[in-house]
Order: structure tokens, then sequence, then C-alpha cells
């Protein structure tokens, strides 16, 4: 299957990465908007030795002149952004998986959007699906498959703590290490600092599960560093902001069902995942050390394409598929 | 919609139990061998207060009498067993959803009696799933999805510890708890100890993950009490047998790829599932306490009900549908 890759930053060339290990698919091009990527061989971008005679595109209009059938996408969090990309992609006839955070679970908001690409995808029979680990996986599809062991659910309660220390550059900065509380609560405000994407958890959860929501309540605070933290890029001086705590929680009748918090610090000391859901019978899940973002977001997208390839076109999320598994070895056996 | 019971065990009057909390469903009636049961009003064998008006019948015929369009079905664990009163299930209209543990994944062998089945419920336009907990989640489902965020997987390995000393009498007789380790082996070869699933489960993940078997090697032994303990039931002395452990080990090319282990034991002291995939990333994933078998296999039951209706005809298993999710509330909200 002939792919292009939407995007060349950091999970995109991991995206880019593991498809060329993968008999079946065929990487076709690339379009980034970086200058310095344009025009070289993505081989090269990927800092393989192998040239791939496949080069990156600014625009594309590479889709048609190579024929591609597929798209991977991973260039922005929010839908309005990544519109353009979309409609570009589907209107050359391709399939998308994409892992813009809104995505996922366009349906917070978005409605005309998400109706104009459900609409133009099913006219040009292919299908667009938003996918990740967050969202997409750990606090959504995850505690939502654990709650299928349960009669019934009072409360769904999901908390990820990641260590950033091991993290690359972009994310530490989007959480915020090394400046001060002042600069943190600048940066929130001006939408530079925070993650994407606990919204559209909660509303998967609380569609899936049947439940009307009073609202959504989001929080943003920075965990200011107890001592001094160096990471392989910069520096957390002690009192300086080590990282972010997010959570979201929501409501059905004045009871709190759903609360989702992720940390994401340079110093935490236990990174892990974990889902403990309150039903009949309980369901308390932890995942040890957590599920690595960025190696798991390219896996998860990869994982996505048979099961988006056999789905009925349109936009679509991870509760109309059946439920994904790996399919390196499948790929391998052809 | 109309409902009939196959089977008035401990689980099938949990599932029914169950049913009659729920709007949009109703149970027109039931189906057991117990002669102490026929001819008695439902409510009465489930011990309620009030009658339903819906009776215990000793066979089947009274699917077509009470108008049935849906079966859930709790016998047995052997697909030999089953295999005619699914048959007269289909062939009055009804789509089956059985605890049947063979039904889970019946591709390790059975295949004529798959395809009779299949075929049948094809051409009477109804669908067949077989679920649980073990097998149906635990130790095929879960770690298939877990695998979803690996680029690729080497091995995956489940763990099921199970406190037996809160269950009930048929699985504690069922692990032998309380006679000496030579009956424990009669009873193993006579095949009256041990648990039905192991291979199932392992068989599933397997060719989910492209996995050709060099075989399956499947082992029972005996958990031996180092102390006495005291059910509500039974007494088990020491030396005497407390539980079983079972396990499932697959090779692929000589490396072992799947271990699945069970141990059902009185003196269980930290009863968990644990779920560890050896990949990229490897996920690590511990349920505290574990998931209570009898419960969620009631829930998991109902949980699937609206994806079988929603689903394509014929032999089905979990890996044919979306992921289920709890769905009380879905029906509460009708």
């Amino acid at each position: 299957m002939r792919i292009v890759q939407y995007g060349l930053g950091s999970i995109g060339c991991g995206i880019a990465r593991h498809i060329l290990g993968l008999p079946g698919y065929r990487l076709v091009g690339a379009i980034d908007i970086d200058p310095q990527k344009i025009g070289r061989d993505i081989g090269e971008v990927l800092g393989f030795e192998r040239r791939l005679g496949a080069f990156v595109s600014g625009d594309a209009s590479v889709l048609k002149k190579a024929k591609a059938e597929f798209v991977l996408h991973s260039t922005a969090s929010h839908l309005k952004t990544i519109r353009p990309q979309l409609i570009d992609s589907i209107k050359s006839g391709c399939s998308v998986i994409s892992t813009c955070e809104e995505l996922v679970y366009p349906y917070d908001g978005n409605r005309k959007i998400t109706e104009e690409i459900d609409r133009l995808a099913k006219r040009k029979g292919v299908a667009v699906l938003g996918i990740g680990v967050n969202p997409g996986f750990v606090m959504d599809a995850l505690p939502l498959i654990l709650t299928s062991v349960c009669q019934d659910v009072k409360n769904v309660k999901v908390t990820r703590i990641v260590d950033a220390s091991r993290r690359r550059l972009p994310l530490q900065k989007k959480i915020g290490a090394g400046i001060s509380v002042s600069e943190f609560e600048e940066g929130v405000s001006a939408g530079t600092i925070g993650h994407v994407g606990l919204r559209e958890s909660a509303r998967m959860i609380a569609d899936a599960l049947g439940w009307k929501l009073d609202g959504i309540a989001e929080d943003i605070e920075p965990v200011v560093a107890r001592k001094g933290v160096q990471t392989q890029f910069l520096k957390v001086g002690e009192g300086m902001v080590a990282g972010i705590k997010q959570t979201v929680r929501c409501m059905v009748d004045g009871e709190e069902v759903i609360l989702l918090e992720l940390q994401m610090r340079v110093d935490a000391e236990d990174p892990h995942d974990s889902v403990s859901i309150d039903g009949n019978p309980p369901v308390d899940t932890i995942i040890r050390g957590g599920i690595h973002g960025d190696s798991a977001t390219v896996a998860v997208v990869i994982n996505a394409i048979p099961r988006v390839l056999a789905s009925k076109p349109g936009l679509i999320t991870v509760r109309d598929l059946p439920a994904l598994s790996c399919t390196r070895n499948l790929r391998r056996r052809g």
C-alpha cells in the first residue's frame, strides 16, 4: 500500500521509520513545512544511510503525484489547524490516520468541521481516524474496555504520571519545565503550555457509558521542583516548574463520575498509569512504568491501519472499530 | 427484547437476575435440566418475592412458544455438550451469547461443529458469541488490546491468581480443594478437575498476533496447603489440596511466546491478574485483587448484547466486535 507521511516532526518521523521496516507498506512521499526538510530524500531526513527515492514535499500536491492510497498524519493538536490537510488528503482519495488529539473524539464542539470531514470522506469512500495513546488509549479506550466486566459503573478515575525527564525537548517545553511559575501561567493563557486530549477522553467515556455530563471542568497547574533537576536538554532550578498537573472532572447530576489526571514532570519518581473503575465488580489497574507516549503512539497508528482499511467510510473513532492489537507479525506473514 | 435464559446454574441465575433489573429486556422463559426447577416460576427460582409469570422449562420448546429473540446460554464448558442447545436456539431464530468456554475461541479442533454452527446461524440471520472473563477477557481480549500500543511483541505472559476461598462450592470442587493429591490426579485424568479455557485464550492471542504456534503445552498441578484452611463450604487440612495451578505454554520456532498461568486456591494471599507484554514499548499491567470471575462474567454477557445485535450473522468472537464497555447506563436511558 502506498503511504504518504504527513508531518515529519518527532512522531511523524517515528511513524515513517516504523513503516519502512514493514512489508506490504511503501512510503511514497512525505509532507512537511520545514524548509530544511523540503526537497530532500525521506531516507536522509529520517537519518538512514539508504535513500528511498521518495522526497519531502512542501504541499499536498504530492498525494496525487505519488498515487498515495493512505495518509499517516501527525502535524498538530487542533482540528481547525489540520482541517485543510485532512481535506486535501481525503480529496486525493486517501484514508487517513491522524495523531491530532482533537480528532480522536471530535464531538466536544467542532461540529461543523466533523460533519464536513465525515461527509467528504463518505463521498470519497475513505475512512478518517484520530488515534494515539493519550487521547486514544490510556484515558479512554482502555478504561472503557475495563468497564466491560462491570455490571454497573459509578465512577472512572485515570491517573497518568509521566517521567518527562527522558522525553524529547518539545514535550519538556510543553509542560513548562525550567521556567518560573508566572511564566507558566502566561504560557497556559497563551495556549503554549498544556496537553490537549483530556476533554476528548472524558467525552468518549461519557458517551460510551451513556452519561449525560453536567459539564467538563478542566484545570492546569504547575508542579514546582523541590530540588534541582538536570535533563538531557534543560535544567530546572529548585522552586522553578518541574512539570504540569492537568485534570478534567466530570459530574452527572452533581456527582463526580470521571476524574482524569495527567502529571508530566521531569522529577516524577514513580511513573505509572492507573485506571480505577468504581463498579460492580470494581477494577483497579496499574500499568507499572506507564505506557511510553512516543513509541506507543507510533505503534497504535500503524496497528490501526488494517482496521481502518476494513472500516466503513467516514469519520470514525476507536469506538467504531474492533479492538486493535499489534499487527507487526501479521504484516510479516504478508 | 424477549430473552430466554438457557441454564440456571450459578452464572445463569446471576445473568437472569441482572437482566431483570434492566429496561428494554424481558425475560420470557428459562431452560434447565434440574427437576427441582422445571415448571416453577423463574422469579421464585431466582429467590425473588415477585413472580414473573414466566416459567422454567425442561426443554427448548419454550423458545418458540415464548417467541424468544435472544438466548443467554450458560450450561457447560465443552462445545460438544452444548451443540444441540445452540442448534435449537439458532433454529428458533435467536441470537446467542454463551459462557461456554470452548465457544469463546472454538478454532482449536471442533472444526466440524464450528462450521455447522456458523452455517446455520448465517442461514437464520443470527449471531452466536462465546464470551466470559476467562476465557474472553483477562487472558486474551485484554492482553491483545494492550499489544495495540506495541510496535512489536516478543512475548505475552498472563498470570491470574484467584482467591477461591470466597467463591462458590462448585468452583472450590473444580479445583480440588480439600482432597488428597492422589485424588486430585485422578480428578484431572477423569476431567472433573481443571479449568477449561486457557488453550482457547492462547489460540486467540496467537491468531491475532499472527503467530504460527509449534504447539500448545498444557499442565495442571495441585497446590498443596501449607496450613489448614476453612472456607464457608469445606475444610482443607495441611498437606491436602488447596487449589490448582494450570499453565499453557506456546512456542514459535522453539521460543516461548505465550505463558498463561492460572492459580485458583483457597489459600491465595495476593489475588491479582497480571498481564506482561514484552515488546516495544513493554506493557506491565496489574489488576489488584483480580477481576471477580462470577460477577464479571454476568456483566460481560449483558454488555455484549448490543454488539451482538449489531453484528453480522454467524459464529463470531470478541475479535470481530468493536470493543465492549459497560452498557447499564445506556439501557437506563432507553
